[in-house]
């Protein structure tokens, strides 16, 4: 027993769920300096959207809770640590992957205010400003509101019952990298940051899998554990590029062209690893049919929706169809993956092109049949950019329970950008 | 991280697995003091019997690892708070359960020295003197080499694997809690000390089924644990008793009386829930036909051989043969128990008489399908006494396959003692 870390433990008003402003996604990083190079000020918002409704967040976590850990993560800087390991440390093989105008911007930064309200059950938190401010609260706002909600189911249990509830999580988790030591050949990825079950729990996944996976696992999209745990940050580009870019097209012809512009615009900062399409924002097919002959010699292509063995299919055939070999191509498969998903794309999918895995909430949040009524299973929370510069935002992708936007501007993204009739998948997480 | 304890760690020249001369079953400390009061010149040998030959153990502990833990042992003396809860503390609603006399005696007392040699894969470990001290080396001895065994197997695992295999099995454990919750009639004890994984495995299970179990769990066999968990110290005899006694029998009219005698003594130093028989030394038929009426007025029976099912149908006719009410009567089962078999034996005798349980191997040792190999799986590891004042002793039990002593000896008790055919049953744990 450290009496002195318990005194202290006991000083503090909250347990912080956040602690730094790098505990977030890579790609965060990446793109806020994009855009703060490229759209510094286009005014966005953000907004907590929550496809589980069933889930009444507003009914198990309190409004004072939850206004102080936003408040807390509205005191946070960037500590000298964190500054000089993205300073210095080498991403994706780059040293200086952070500028330096960008960097000491990023040392004055504190996130900016947000709203919040409660609304049938449910919480409204918004967040309006300058883009490279407001889009770093997604990820802190997601997580915070996760492992809210498991604290709240979390609170009557008696210590022991805690032990196991956590010695189930690990087994479970472990059975997992069990069955995926399988495959050597495998690459995987944490991607489960924004939907954890809290940081210490990512935390401790990444250790297991670090130990577990060896060289299979190559990395973490979470930036203060990547340091940590002196693993590959993993990212780079999401949906927000494209969804901005396109609600400040002027024209019909603008919004045909602004998802290009997106890649245009990354193609200039980055290369090698870094220069992965994000095809489906607005219909993987129709993007990559019209797609310039120099996005064709991009390294890879993520697949976040739709069925992801005929995504991969799909930018099989487009490479082939611009000349490029597959086999040296890299498809990263990130939406709402586990184990089988994995086993069998890998199975399909190696060797025909480099396979890679971002696993995202059942590595960090696998709590499914825990605890009595499946009270800590994972939910479908995002935070979106839903508009800029006073203009609706649009998301279609290739599954159409994942779309947004308001219904006439749905229409006219659909119309633009010629996506046909789409498959419908479930979206658990 | 606590610096000093750390450092303080690293000073130990060994990890000692028994730190306490009261980490033992309560049992052997109440039989010490009878032994001590009624037979404290008698000689005896107690020797380690391996009852699972293919588990060789001399080839997986280290000779000098093994002889480090017993000469630790040796080290141990009672310390003062030891002594003033043995002297204090109420055990079966009894104060000063421990004579003054006695405490003084073992206030002094030092496990006396071993032997210890290897032959054919396995350790031949002997501890020979005055009973009541030789007596005492029985719990630790084969809580030592149980541990010893489970370092062996864990050795090369590494941090992630080894906090995994914990989580899995407090995982196994917590589900037989749970299953065990489901009858709230259900009165169990620990008596998992002899054949534990570790000491701090055992302290685990106790605090596991203390806040599980609630007023289900009655208290622990372990005398440490008992103390520092603040639960009832649980136990009463066991079959070194009557074994040694037998041994000593000068005629086969005496050798006919000895077990009796055993409880004879026991009559006039306790009463109550301490009252119990263990009537199967060598048969529990013919124990229970050829029994004194006193005996019928005892308040219960311990059933650690053959069917348990069985067992308790004879204590219950035999009660009523003597015109006692068997549902004033207290029926422990102690034999190689795991949730299947309490809840069953529970379903059945509930009503007819006081049930309770002794749950020894499989609650604190079940890592049974844990690690490759299952070579953490528990096995039959005993140490007895196998003479007395140079004379062998025998033990038969209702289950041949734990009958011991040589082979002449086995035949005369067995002609002595009337025992007939008896159904074999495998030996587990």
């Amino acid at each position: 027993m450290d009496i002195a870390q318990r005194v202290y433990n006991h000083k503090w008003k909250i347990d912080p769920i956040v602690r730094s402003l790098i505990d977030t996604d890579f790609y965060k990083l990446l793109m806020c300096q994009s855009v703060f190079r490229n759209q510094p000020d286009t005014q966005v918002t953000f907004s907590l959207i929550n496809r589980t409704a069933d889930i009444r967040l507003a009914d198990l976590i309190d409004e004072g809770e939850l206004r102080e850990q936003l408040d807390h993560i509205r005191s946070l800087s960037l500590s000298r640590g964190e500054s000089t390991f993205l300073r210095g440390n080498t991403f994706y093989g780059k040293r200086q992957m952070f500028r330096p105008d960008f960097m000491e911007w990023f040392e004055g930064f504190r996130l900016p205010p947000y709203h919040l309200e409660k609304r049938d059950g449910q919480y409204e938190l918004t967040f309006e400003g300058a883009w490279p401010e407001v889009m770093l609260w997604e990820i802190p706002a997601l997580a915070v509101l996760m492992e809210l909600r498991g604290r709240a189911v979390l609170k009557d249990m008696g210590r022991f019952e805690l032990q196991v509830l956590y010695a189930r999580a690990m087994t479970k988790l472990w059975e997992k990298v069990e069955r995926l030591r399988g495959d050597s050949a495998l690459r995987i990825a944490d991607f489960g940051t924004r939907r954890r079950h809290s940081f210490l729990w990512q935390d401790w996944c990444v250790q297991a899998m670090l130990e577990g996976l060896g060289s299979s696992f190559v990395g973490t999209s979470n930036c203060l554990i990547a340091m940590r745990r002196e693993v590959e940050a993993i990212g780079t580009n999401a949906h927000e590029l494209p969804m901005v870019y396109s609600a400040l097209a002027e024209t019909d012809a603008d919004l045909r062209a602004a998802p290009y512009r997106v890649l245009a615009d990354w193609h200039e900062e980055h290369d090698g690893n870094l220069r992965v399409i994000l095809p489906d924002t607005y219909g993987t097919r129709g993007f990559l049919e019209n797609a310039p002959d120099w996005l064709a010699g991009w390294t890879g292509i993520r697949i976040d929706s739709g069925d992801p063995a005929s995504g991969a299919e799909i930018a099989i055939d487009w490479w082939k169809s611009r000349g490029e070999n597959p086999r040296e191509k890299l498809v990263i498969f990130s939406d709402g993956l586990d184990v089988d998903a994995m086993l069998q794309l890998q199975k399909q999918f190696a060797g025909r092109v480099r396979v890679s895995f971002g696993w995202g909430t059942l590595l960090t949040n696998d709590f499914r049949g825990l605890v009595p009524g499946n009270a800590l299973a994972p939910f479908s929370l995002v935070c979106k950019a839903i508009s800029a510069n006073g203009r609706p935002t649009v998301k279609l992708s290739d599954n159409p329970n994942k779309a947004m936007g308001p219904a006439p501007e749905v229409a006219r993204y659909k119309r633009v950008f010629e996506v046909g009739s789409q498959v419908a998948r479930a979206v658990e997480v």
